[in-house]
């Protein structure tokens, strides 16, 4: 079960497949598109880091020059599948090689057939290096096969362009192209090799040096039944990466070029082999589930930086153009556990952006009157706060929506310091935790001491005006996942400083220099984590997800169904934010997270109540993942449900908005509903244990973590 | 005094001399870039009617593929302006006829001379035709000579694209492309050919067909202190103009090949020549005055759609991204008079843009709840309202500024109906007015009917809320100028109407079948007409702007100076509200319009009151030229000064906005200072008479104006 396997081409369908067959190395993803195109394509290679301005959402990964294009004419016929007749389709993204093949047989408009045979990779092995191959092979006529290729700095995001050409070059051996994003001035350079192979006959190759489009033709005759093998070498570097990307690049394709096809996929494979060795998940006994998640931790890794601590995971990995490739919390609480336990590598690259940009965060917090350093809803290169304020109002052109998220939902402040911490408790990864996490920690608490505020009325602190977890209601004051996180993180930067300082001395000494901390902060730390507000009814044992949601609205969502839509597109901003319905479950969210707050009968009750008043079909795709594991720790059956919501969301495209790119929280959050739901994977004083909550007809779950630089092996059976 | 000469290349400049370097024939306009490029060039061809949609602005004329193009190579090195040296540099616009030129020395970073001249002229006799040209002569080497010339797909509008590519093709004898707007879906094509003559050479020709920039190459050896000429054939039609643009962009190229630059240029001239034949003003003793109001006539000239109807020219014509090609009422009040007077076809072809989208005006009314026809303040393609409604605030990323304008600046819809009753007047164009022209004036009379609000209280009609001429006061109620331009059209509609009953009844039929007209209408125009309160103080002889007018602050604005910005800029878009200080003088411009409406004495007071309080320099680029003539009125010597203001707005960059376009409004309002502020011309009982105003040192104002068919002419001399 290792391949995803299209069988009919529907250019309906277009925009999801691409998202479904992009492939990439952690330095950059491509989109599913044809090589030689297709009208209305959403076609875009995504590079980590690469953001340049654009209006509305700020910033935006600048989607790169082209290096996939094949413009292939046969016999004269430009090969196009808009034209003439599909005789068969089959599209295969081989998880295991991380290789796209898509295997047709095209008949011309002026009936000449053709099989072709297109294969790509992006090197794992070589990150800066990406092949793709085509074989031509004409089936009833003979004539001359052409193809051209270049380098296009022409190319945009959604219609909008962010690069200014500033040289290219066109040889025998190379064409070549240097642009830099127009804002950002960042540069990137890229260098291309085309060659046809034809048995026994001498193919001619044409340098086409257009402006801003330098490219190179490969030609020859070719007999019917004949085959010939087109290849194209393609490397790039840019100025994150290097000082001089032209040179680079160029000197990269040169080196690549003594090597063929088979070599540098050998590598790339053999790459692939040790990744999916660390990170594979069987399961047994269901094979909808076991490529479902081979896919989804496909996604992760392709999207996982392996060489750069200066870049994050957006929200839709590097795979579309959905929030434009800015990372929220989905990267801490959703995708970084699969990490810290499979690649603590990447987890600290993850981890190390947050703590590069600091300087963002302490900027945010202090232009909104704060301490410390109050991380960004949305953040791209820089660290600033990037969350669109106002977007166009689709139904109507005169007024526009205010975003809030940016400026009232904070909890992501204290999600970051609890994956800091997660990955300190499983690595045991010191020089990071001294040089970097520590500062993390404790510049959010110092956030938190003063975002928190003193009701003298009520002799407490509160949160209030904030947008938990739960988007469905803004503005809510006290909400209990805000400010449980908000007192933990608190509590934990007050443990870490004293064990910094009686431990740690010299390191504190070092990291005091930047942060200039008072003891007397400690004061007001202790009195905010005694007096902080967090709702719970001890005589029901419910926890009121904020202040007053119990006098919302209750609805009844059974009543609703069926539905094709969110219960916020039906009610309205306004008019969800009035009931009870969720988007996705606040209370549970910090029972998965923080464990020992709350009892197993606390549990029970709250896991009862805010199941059925969740919208989990149309709400937050982060719900369903943790859905799946709550329900397995309350022991319901529904558990499957939802994790098999999650595990279609992109393959299937149950929420209709797959070609915005892959859900990589959904993703993230997969991993965990089989190891800590399903698999039941739990640290207990005794070390890790499973308590297993097989679905049915799964019949085993084995895989592999790392703890403290150890792998364990788990491999989970059904008891017959 | 026919060029204009610009004899240093200075970066900085780039953006204004593309403006004012513009050429055009009615059909585009193609601002003065270079054909090789030059960085952060805003390089841009705008074709009338060709708009697409685009955020914020709603629709943009959208920058089509280009053809100035031309890469070149000397003996391989790349000739661009930002490397080697130039040794000299001169770029002149022939204003007879419209050729832009550019000779120059450039020495390349080898060390190598070169002498090159580029010509360009977009035909007039033939609107689908633009041809270039260059020279190029080694002065100190000798070597092998490229040129590549392709047509690109890519153009975009300040980084926004506008193009799907459709289709293209290279031949030897031709490259060609075939695009379309995103989403207005209008198609262009383009064909071009390229070709090298060096004598007793033979030069060679490649095809570089590449995706979406189909290219041409010619290249040839050539010695020292020899000439290569380079020439370059362009056509383009668009689904706008005819059925198969490809197939008769194509066939035209194929019949203007069959011709030479010299050949195709002289019946460009020709069509120049009779063009300023009609519309040429000579100044004599005043040079400057002379060559910029040449500058301004041939701004207007090459704006003016002499074979479209359905088109309008934008604020800031076809030569800049400035207003994105939207029109305002700048046509009808400031550039019409000139082609009234000079090209009554063009003023019909104007005019008949307005009556075909006179749906869109009926649309405006009636979602605003009002009857008949509601102007849009700016409009594009279809008629409909595309002010933008918000635009970002470059002040403060999280808020943005809404624009009130086309909302509430009504009086566009009354100065329709008056370019259109001037139009009549100086004609006589029956068929236009009975066919056309009455249906606007009784539709937008209709429209002011229900505008006009009753005050039971002081039993009189009101206009209130509005924004009128002078947008420094915004949300302002009994706006002089829109109450007497309102009271006018429903005056002159009611005249209308009994003309046409009694003396065309077949016309008024056909007519009253589109807009059953309801005889008890007339009661309700009789009432607004004669109780629609227009203010006025009978003891100062003062008219006040608007309701309340006197009783803003007010400013001294000589304390101000020196300044280099508007009043608005300094004290913020509510400070200016609160003065005195207008932008521009709407009591003024309603004497220019309405002379019979005061007394000469009721001129001078009001003359006096508002000079004072207007911002001349940075205000309203409409102000200075209406200023001017009202100063010949008032026999103020400070007319010269407006003049001169509005003369230097674009040649000089005084509000240092030139780069995005031309002032249109001021180049026609120049034109009017010319003939009715310094010639004096006007119309009275006896004819056409001149009140000459001859500034100080000006001996001579000759020019003709067209007369019911016939041509006047006038030759007014300082009598010594």
């Amino acid at each position: 079960m290792w391949k995803i396997v299209e069988e009919t081409f529907n250019p309906e369908k277009q925009h999801h497949k691409e998202t479904v067959f992009t492939i990439g190395n952690g330095y950059l993803s491509t989109r599913g598109a044809f090589e030689e195109r297709f009208p209305a394509e959403m076609r875009a290679t995504f590079l980590h880091g690469v953001f340049d301005d654009a209006p509305v959402v700020f910033t935006e990964l600048a989607n790169a020059p082209d290096w996939l294009e094949l413009d292939i004419f046969l016999a004269g016929e430009h090969f196009r599948l808009n034209q003439g007749t599909l005789l068969s389709f089959t599209r295969t993204l081989d998880l295991r090689t991380a290789t796209l093949t898509r295997d047709l047989r095209w008949r011309s408009p002026r009936g000449r057939e053709t099989h072709l045979v297109f294969e790509r990779f992006a090197s794992l092995a070589e990150e800066h290096l990406c092949m793709v191959k085509a074989t031509i092979r004409p089936e009833n006529y003979s004539g001359r096969v052409e193809v051209r290729a270049g380098l296009s700095g022409e190319v945009d995001n959604l219609k909008l362009k962010h690069w200014d050409w500033v040289a290219q070059g066109v040889r025998a051996q190379e064409a070549w192209l240097q642009v830099k994003t127009c804002a950002t001035k960042i540069e990137l350079s890229a260098a291309m090799k085309l060659s046809m192979t034809v048995p026994g006959q001498r193919s001619h190759l044409t340098r086409l040096d257009v402006q801003n489009h330098p490219a190179l033709a490969v030609s020859s005759n070719i007999k019917s039944g004949e085959t010939a093998t087109v290849l194209k070498w393609f490397t790039q570097y840019t100025s994150r990466d290097v000082k001089n990307p032209l040179k680079d690049s160029r000197r990269a394709l040169q080196k690549y070029l003594l090597q063929d096809w088979a070599q540098l996929w050998e590598a790339h494979r053999k790459a692939w082999e040790s990744e999916w060795e660390r990170s594979d998940v069987i399961i047994e006994g269901d094979d909808e589930a076991q490529l479902a998640v081979r896919f989804n931790i496909f996604q992760l890794l392709i999207a996982a930086p392996r060489h750069d601590e200066h870049v994050n995971i957006g929200a839709k990995t590097l795979s579309g153009y959905g929030y434009r490739g800015h990372a929220f919390w989905d990267t801490e609480i959703f995708m970084l556990p699969f990490f810290i336990h499979t690649r603590p590598e990447i987890a600290r690259n993850l981890l190390s952006y947050r703590w590069h940009n600091l300087p963002g965060a302490r900027e945010k917090a202090k232009a909104n009157g704060f301490l410390g350093a109050q991380y960004p809803w949305e953040s791209a290169g820089t660290g600033e706060e990037v969350t669109p304020t106002w977007v166009p109002n689709p139904a109507d052109r005169t007024s526009l929506i205010r975003i809030w998220t940016g400026d009232i939902e904070v909890h992501i402040s204290a999600d970051i310091s609890y994956a800091i911490w997660k990955y300190w408790q499983s690595t045991g990864d010191e020089s990071f935790l001294l040089e970097r996490g520590a500062e993390v920690i404790l510049e959010t608490a110092r956030f938190w001491s003063s975002r928190a505020e003193w009701n003298e009325e009520l002799g407490r602190y509160e949160i209030n005006d904030i947008i938990g977890p739960d988007e469905y209601h803004d503005h809510v004051d006290n909400n209990v996942y805000t400010n449980a996180l908000a007192c933990w993180n608190l509590k934990t930067a007050l443990d870490l400083y004293s064990w910094l300082k009686e431990e740690h001395s010299s390191a504190w000494k070092k990291l005091n220099r930047r942060i200039r901390f008072n003891e007397k902060e400690l004061e007001k730390w202790r009195h905010v984590i005694e007096h902080l507000y967090i709702p719970f009814d001890s005589q029901t044992k419910l926890v009121e997800q904020f202040e007053g949601y119990f006098q919302r609205r209750d609805v009844n969502l059974a009543k609703l169904e069926p539905r094709t839509n969110s219960v916020q597109a039906l009610f309205g901003i306004e008019g969800a934010n009035e009931t009870q319905v969720l988007k996705q479950p606040d209370v549970l969210m910090l029972m998965y997270l923080l464990p020992d707050l709350y009892d197993h009968e606390t549990l029970l009750v709250n896991y009862a109540y805010y199941n059925a008043r969740t919208d989990h079909t149309f709400g937050s795709s982060l719900g369903p993942s943790i859905q799946a594991i709550m329900a397995c720790k309350a022991n319901d059956e529904g558990a499957y449900v939802h994790f098999i919501r999650a595990a279609r969301a992109d393959l299937f495209n149950v929420r209709n908005n797959a070609g915005d790119g892959i859900h990589g929280a959904s993703a993230g959050g997969l991993w965990q509903a089989v190891i800590f739901g399903f698999a039941g994977l739990e640290h207990t004083s005794a070390g890790w244990m499973t308590h297993p909550h097989l679905p049915e007809g799964w019949t085993r779950i084995a895989f592999k973590i790392v703890d403290h630089g150890k792998e364990l092996h788990f491999d989970v059976k059904k008891a017959f």
